[in-house]
């Protein structure tokens, strides 16, 4: 029999991540559960109020703890690793994690961690297990890994905008005015999963009108939708764990002459950024070249975000376009292009696609028309 | 004018929790987005790459640290507050969490902070700031506030279990052999955003068939509903912010004769510990009245977890109805029951209820029938 382990996705990524932390001078690297471990191991787990964490170390078995109640989700592992399990009183984690901190001989070693993802919970249970170790923020280990997308996890990816897309179509025959933001924002979760999204959303829509689209980051309210409102609208669908992210807006009967200028801004800063990304470029030029068509056009100051942020088995992730970031794109990034501008109290625009780079440019994943116009 | 402050909750809630942490001997607390941080001042965020923390100081203003673009939130605040705003360069970071420090003069204090809810990037920015501070998990101080329920919040709750049974019919009438798991989960979401719930469910629908319904924490997968399985469902819905959490088994064709027993016995522990509860009784004492019907027929070693947990803001949270938790049932606390016996590798049955202990004994909140039935 040939050796199989690395044709299977889980062990080739260990694999993978174990050469990374030696390349970076760590011992190991310790996850909560989250899209890192999902890659890493197939292993879902919610985060409860019951600590759950994975320890790799390179040349030993992953050590898990958790509760002796998910034991059951171990039995179809295909890689070998030890298991901490512990019953339903709190009062034995300590030893647990003492006893898991002992078997990986943590003492003097070097832990990344990811600093978004670990919970003060597990870190003081394991710190204080292993009072000897240092816990050094590595989320970039993983984030380098899972930033190339292969064909299987763009697949993934493409399905995902596909049912976004298809939601938000039968969603916007449904806008009415006097529906409020959470109104829509349900009708659009609920086609979101008819369209055949997973279980899970990868975010909660944001529907917001009027005043409240001039906040990029706005959750949506009771407030009803008005004559003459601009409405934004960014959401996503969830397809075997990869997501997409997209932004739309539309008018609620007129614009006002601003912003219909403001709109024809936005879109040529989009159209900006997506001529501009191609591999070898540094990230920063697709955040430049959008932002410069907003700024030449004296509202520099209303486009408060960077350009676009990664997309894949999170929401945000590596990469990240931002002033300052002069890593090159690669063939097989994906992320966003999504300029905006919000006028204070009054409303904001935004248009976001999602691409990935190929081998000479890019492939727009996004195809719903960018056009700010009014829905009815 | 007389002073308004108490009558507005986020006020008076403050003010308790200022009171809390002079009792237990804490100079502050320190929380991320989440439900205490909602409760306290109704702001909500998305936990994002980008760090967001409230302090809490007894006697000063609130300190928030936050990026600039998601300012346009603390416009409508009803109190007093010092933010510290930073811009989309995350190098930047450590400076504003420096300036929050030294503002809050933390060198020496003690810091209560949430476990599960506070994150390494957030501690590890505001402790590196403040390397003078000790940081003390103290999640029961918000936790003991949130876990007395009022009116207000009782009814939210009434229409969560009522908005999930109505999502939960809708969706059995679905039920067909062959169907996956998956797509039951996805039917009974969508279901869920058609009867009203909140855009997003409290926790994703746990629907498993068959020997996955053995595992009581079970992802719903791939795997087709078959003749002769079990059904567990476990899922609830959200309204203004508060959970529902309701189980129910059912049967796919016929039940072997052990399961028909196990399910009788499930029901009988369900009703032992909805009988046992009652304000003044050790929290226990339910767990043992649950798990005395199940041991003394001989499955003890199959419930394999405790009795309940808390529920409202959060899916769990206090109070924890287990072995061992002495602390006595009061008037406004609101908890699930949810005995279940769970054969590895062959089925499982779970049955769950939402109550509230009343003045004299409890409110059931859920009423579907509780019967293990064949679908079909």
């Amino acid at each position: 029999m040939p050796i199989q382990s690395e044709v299977i996705p889980q062990i080739s990524r260990q694999n993978k991540l174990n050469r990374i932390l030696s390349a970076v001078g760590l011992d190991g690297m310790l996850l909560n559960p989250g899209p890192s471990l999902v890659y890493l191991t197939g292993l879902h787990f919610h985060l409860s109020e019951r600590p759950v964490t994975v320890l790799f170390q390179p040349g030993l078995k992953p050590i898990i703890v958790l509760p002796e109640l998910e034991l059951e989700k171990l039995k179809q592992l295909p890689f070998e690793f030890q298991a901490f399990p512990y019953g339903e009183d709190p009062s034995n984690w300590a030893n647990v994690f003492h006893a898991a901190a002992l078997s990986a001989e943590l003492a003097g070693k070097r832990v990344g961690v990811e600093p978004r993802q670990l919970r003060f919970l597990e870190y003081q249970l394991l710190s204080q297990a292993a009072p000897g170790a240092e816990y050094i923020a590595a989320e970039e280990s993983l984030a380098t890994m899972r930033m190339y997308k292969d064909e299987g996890e763009l697949s993934a990816m493409r399905r995902a905008v596909e049912i976004a897309q298809n939601a938000l179509e039968t969603t916007l025959a449904q806008v009415k005015l006097g529906m409020t933001e959470l109104d829509l924002a349900s009708e659009l979760t609920l086609q979101l999963f008819r369209a055949g999204c997973d279980p899970e959303v990868p975010f909660s829509p944001i529907v917001s009108g009027g005043l409240n689209s001039a906040n990029p980051h706005a959750t949506p309210s009771s407030r009803q939708l008005k004559r003459d409102d601009l409405l934004v609208i960014d959401w996503g669908a969830s397809h075997q764990g990869y997501f997409s992210d997209i932004t739309r807006t539309f008018a609620i009967g007129r614009m006002d002459p601003e912003f219909e200028k403001i709109s024809r801004i936005v879109l040529e800063a989009n159209e900006a950024g997506r001529n501009a990304a191609r591999p070898g470029i540094p990230m920063e030029v697709v955040d430049q070249a959008s932002r410069k068509v907003i700024e030449s056009a004296g509202y520099g100051q209303y486009f408060t975000h960077r350009t676009g942020h990664g997309l894949g088995m999170e929401a945000h992730e590596m990469p990240y376009i931002r002033a300052g970031n002069q890593q090159p794109l690669e063939p097989g990034m994906t992320f966003t292009i999504e300029p905006g501008i919000y006028l204070p109290s009054r409303n904001g625009v935004r248009i976001e696609d999602d691409v990935v780079i190929t081998s000479s440019g890019i492939e727009c994943l996004t195809s719903l028309p960018r056009e700010v116009k009014p829905l009815m």
